[in-house]
């Protein structure tokens, strides 16, 4: 594989003959319901470590990576390797103990904080983060015997009947009649936008005063529920960062009042935010862990629950699904968090991480147009405001194109995709993220209509 | 690879110490939500075709094949150096195209009899085939905008809440509260029992002309609903395969009212019936088509729909998620169908499955205990009747042990698991099927518990 | 009260001047929702027994009755007396004991046969039959912990939501989304359209055989419901009579099963049928009996539930209303109960509906249109076949106006208003039935086109 | 009827003989969904105005008052005598015109003010509160085409499943499985304990605000509902009376997304609150309302909406119901709002509710238990904090049943009954306000154990 740092970019708008070929051919044949290819135009021969080259010999920088899916990047040769060995014993196997599941399940169990390892059992689920999130409802609603999930507004858990009840975007529900009744939402601490209208000098973690009033007030309308359900960054509504007393306040709750509490990790697990789980960094001890997207590391699909024993208490078959045994996965998973350790991963992503907060910072500082510059480790967002008769939206569509034309694969995220997003492997190097923050910068001045980088505004705090 | 069908049998009823010990982890790590290890106490050390071998060297001939998933057997060596040249390219590639992804559309669509595949459309779903069913609910009410289903007793559709919903089995969803509104189930045509009680000589399909009757009837108590989704062998249900009668008075008739008729070949698509999707040997076009399991011929995780272009009226991002690129299985699905024509499988099921339905009509025509042998292709079922104080559940348990402890993997399906089902690699060779056969033989005779071979009863249909 | 059958019918197809006003100042301010005056434009001045007068002096029979709630016809004086006395001690009691509400239970305990009256109790609703369905369904829910209902297509118990969830028609139901879920339909004995398609000579109560198939199944897709909900006849389903052997079945199994029967006798009770209630005539014990209608003789709102001690199981506060002690209705109730004793009301009920029965079955035998005449006591239908281009609706429609226009008030019921239903005062005398029985037979040989009583047709079953 | 002021109040707290007997009949007759005799165990034998007399004699000042619905008392005359003549003439009519629902209608359309009343129509429901709250949802659902609604913690609305959905109090939901789906609950300006956990400094309607904030988010959880439903004072709630702030942001914001906001007017219309309806206090126009109770002045069932001509698009038998035409309650309705007007009851409402907040205030500034003194016109509520030991509703508790013994008739409602609530008459004279709340001072003073108070607290605000 020669793709490298040192391949030249692309530097074109447009898809070339070969890559439009297929782009067409997928429009004809393919679904109405995809999405990237629609603002991403690109075709994809192969790919390698932070670059995707697409058919026509154009090269560029993957700061999407599977939508988080690829933490060692395209292709981590380590990890091919191991899957590669496996590919000879077996292949798929059900539920039945295998030793690439041993081994998994002990890597897993074993990469939480503490003694948790010892009280945690693990789930597998079908291979999606949906999957593993409807699980996780399934198990609180049996250990609890209680009927309703509380979930925020925000979030966002995948397309299955069960997780997009407790997804917070309205269209797509809107769309499919008869939902799964039983799921309350509540303001999630984005802070940026108050859901109640507060200013930071009068808010005292209010939002998560609401949840403990409602929940407690024999008339409030909301039954004890059987879990609550939160990502501590909101991925898709924005790289939305909880504040640590909003999350301390919900783990307090949710003790006092014997609810489970669910943490959803699909985005933010497996070191995306420089601890293996983000809930670590909170000081907290969730009660069920969804984890899926980087837990193979080159995105073999895979999801587990994590859950405190106690929990335990749903019947044989109560989850089921055929490919839950996908050993491949579970050899690439082991290699994978071989990799993370002894190559230090963590230790990269968190300084890589102040390499992009500071870079972001000072972009923000600059541009009045942005609005917030939010993230940990090495997931990032840059919400962009209302400038120039432009809507916020609109701008972060304008960067994305222009990132693009430039060689930098990003997308976008939160409410009505204002909001670009940064999500590079956690292996990426300091000279890529350099290269891809300069693209970032260009993108940005390309893409507001004139010297609209005026100096009269407060700039954009970083959080 | 050694394992071969020349290697001896397992000829013992208890796992060894290497098999025991990580049964033993898997009990005290893992989920109670686990299955097949309960009854089948295997922990798997590779396996190759229609073999596997535990940790203790113990071979088994794999009548399960991953549930039916499994359709070149394990590990199929041409496939195996397709997924291998894979992944040096590519391994996730989200919903952009990609040259694997466009052969793997290719194929597929042209699969489908007749013009059909000028005029469906192809959705890549989340790999797992209750995410298929998902979104094929979706789907159907989307393009409907009508918001309920109908499906049929006895029907498995996945452990989401939207499969779930759709699934007849009682026990898990009762013990999840607040599950997905608008279901409504009718009578599949299970004549060995049938629903509405009647006997072949005065049954003219009256199951359909029931489905008829209310969704004709404006006091009815069921609205038009979005889509009507049937399995034409119900697998999980017991390998009930459903009348040619009905399937086409279910399709006229939906074909009348206008609604999506969704068809199920998660388990008997893929040729496992001997036709590459079940609907062809009814006649019947299907307005879409759900497809999983067997599509990458050696159990990576993929599932897709295929429907009619006109229903295509979903919007982008209507039905996401992370793992729908995963281009392991996309050239692992092409080079699987390449190996399915070119060594003429479908006819290899074919041939196969008349043996099968020769020795198992022999072995009913012998035992009185055995209710019915049904089948198609490579999906058998033998339902026991109750015998002697005990009952066919009962008898269906022992025979999975019984057959265990020669050598023979098997599992139940059907109510309250009465029916012994058989599942192999869709290659298995004559020689490995007298074999398994043999064994079957041998186990009924030993599971029942006394000299029942009486001869003064009716002997079971084969259907 | 001047009004009595002596008094000339009306022979006029339009509402008089006087009338034409209030019908439209009613059109402008109320509700689009409203029924009768749209298919019988009627404005009431007054009214006494069987007769209405409109504003502008026109008489009318009354074989609608308040849609069966005037047992005892209007305003009769003895009833009216008892509200007059009541009227000066209290009238509005909340769910205190008054002496007019401990006779009221009294009288309505007493009436249930053999010692149920001792092992029941009753439960006072918000006034309206659909309440008393709703607090039924709750009922049965906490009595049993389960939360399913299984309902019966062509059933109607109300509008609010949980009686419309349990209600056949699918029209209203569409129009409002999110309805209450868990409500599963089954068939009706409704053979005249067997929902089976099965014919006389092969039913052997399938309808019932289908029940217990689904309810025994564990892959039945319906889980062990909190109660079954019917109606022996179904009025507004088009006075469709329930077999015995039906009724008796599904008793049966809800005896097994240790299901709830819950029988809604709105329409059938309080002697509408013969007896006091109508499940007499089957011989069977529910489990939950809820009337309303007919209880105060006259018209004033009251419901109750009467059910077995023992499900007794709801919390205080379980199902309130404001109105519930409505002491008018009370006094009303005890008085009509007298009558109903004291002139052998129950009596007439028999000897009327004989009558109405002979008349019928000559006219069905003398029409082919008429496809069947069914009914018990004085709840009777005649439905229209479709004859002569014209559909079994339009037919009705024009024999309704056909009534209207020579003074007889009748409505129409059934599948698309294809019934003619006839529900007199319990009082009416054999007078007037012959009278109204005339204006039908005359009304169907107008509405008829043509000289459409060929003979060559299988004359109309009387049920 | 020799009730009257002049009568002795009871002085005992015990049932004679003769209402123990039929309050021992009850128990074991009655459903154990009853309340109100558990707490206030009275046999009432007859009424009159403000008082109630029991089987022994004994004499209450009844401040319950039906629960609001007797806004003239008990049988007055003057509607008696109305309903008198009504008796007559026809008691029951279906949906037909008739003089006296024409008048009523009238009369209704009448106290809308402005010209609202040439905009609104009326729906005649199912004579009970929670009727028409179905049948509002119901026409909002239609009206719209949406599916959910907004409703609002603390609120009370009924106990049919649509009602009971969209009300506060989770005890009785979590009862009864399979609840309406749909409902999105969202917190009231209960300031006292402010569901966000401000203090008066901070706020500036941030409940209302959140509303707004989830209702324009496109990622909020929440779909544009149907409608939102509101009570102006929340009166099983604990007499919450909303801020006008609240309300008009509510209204504002409901205006602006094209909402139907609901105003439920069951018990703060008809006068209670000192106006007509309550909502012209706020300066609003709603788009339904919901009203009852009092319609009739003594306590008959009849229940109607007054809504917005334009979203009069539910179809004819959207929302039917035999007792929808109560003739009795339309002549006593319009007799009443006759007398309403002749004897200037509203301002004798405005007069006594000055009374009542100035002796309540002067309690409150004494006794430091009272944390909370809130009412308008005559509905008042006192609610009591925790003191000495003792819960507010043990406190509440105690003083009924001192109030109870010293002859006056009130009622708790509120979070877990912690607020004693006054609803006379509208018609009560000033000298029966005087001695009811002098029972009131005395029976707080019997139920708190001892010198609780003390001064070092600051004083319950009035609202």
């Amino acid at each position: 594989m020669t793709l490298s740092y040192s391949a030249p970019l692309v530097r074109t708008a447009v898809p070339g003959p070969r890559s439009k070929e297929l782009l067409d051919r997928q429009q004809v044949r393919e679904s109405s319901a995809r999405t990237y290819p629609r603002y991403l135009p690109i075709a994809i021969r192969r790919a390698a470590g932070s670059y995707v080259e697409d058919l026509d010999g154009n090269v560029f920088l993957d700061f999407l990576a599977g939508a988080g899916v690829l933490s060692l990047g395209h292709n981590h040769p380590r990890v091919v390797a191991a899957v590669r060995e496996q590919l000879g014993d077996l292949v798929h196997g059900l539920d039945f103990p295998t030793p690439a599941k041993d081994a998994f399940t002990e890597a897993q169990l074993g990469m939480l904080p503490g003694d948790m390892g010892d009280r945690f059992k693990i789930h597998y689920c079908g291979p999606t983060g949906a999957n593993a999130v409807e699980a996780a409802l399934k198990l609180a609603k049996i250990a609890t015997g209680r009927t309703d999930i509380v979930a925020f507004s925000g979030g966002f858990h995948g397309s299955t009947a069960g997780a997009m009840a407790v997804t917070g975007n309205v269209g797509p529900k809107a769309a499919v009649g008869n939902g799964l009744p039983g799921v309350h939402f509540f303001p999630f601490s984005y802070c940026r936008r108050c859901p109640l209208g507060l200013r930071p000098e009068t808010c005292s973690t209010n939002c998560a005063t609401y949840l403990r009033s409602v929940l407690t007030d024999a008339n409030g309308g909301v039954p004890r529920p059987a879990g609550v359900l939160l990502e501590l960054i909101q991925g898709e509504g924005g790289s939305v960062v909880a504040t640590r007393e909003f999350v301390r306040e919900v783990r307090q709750l949710t003790r006092e009042l014997e609810i489970p509490l669910i943490v959803d990790e699909v985005q933010t697990g497996c070191g995306r935010t420089g601890s293996w789980f983000a809930f670590e960094q909170y000081d907290i001890e969730p009660d069920i862990v969804i984890a899926s997207k980087a837990l193979s590391g080159i995105g073999l699909p895979v999801s587990v629950l994590l859950y405190r024993g106690d929990l335990d208490r749903w019947s044989p078959g109560a989850h089921i699904g055929t490919f839950r045994g996908n050993q491949l996965a579970f050899a690439s998973g082991v290699a994978a968090l071989d990799y993370v350790r002894s190559a230090d991963v963590l230790g990269n992503v968190c300084r890589r991480g102040a390499q992009i907060a500071q870079s972001l910072g000072a972009l923000a500082a600059r541009v009045p147009g942005i609005a917030e510059v939010r993230g940990r480790g090495l997931l990032w967002g840059v919400e962009f405001g209302d400038t120039d008769g432009l809507s916020g939206s609109q701008v972060a569509a304008a960067v994305r194109a222009e990132c693009l034309r430039r060689g930098l694969i990003v997308e976008l995220g939160g409410r009505d995709d204002c909001v670009l997003r940064l999500l590079p492997p956690l292996t990426v190097s300091e000279a890529e993220i350099a290269v891809a923050l300069d693209i970032v910068h260009d993108a940005v001045a390309a893409a507001f209509p004139q010297p609209s980088h005026r100096d009269n505004r407060v700039p954009a705090q970083v959080r």
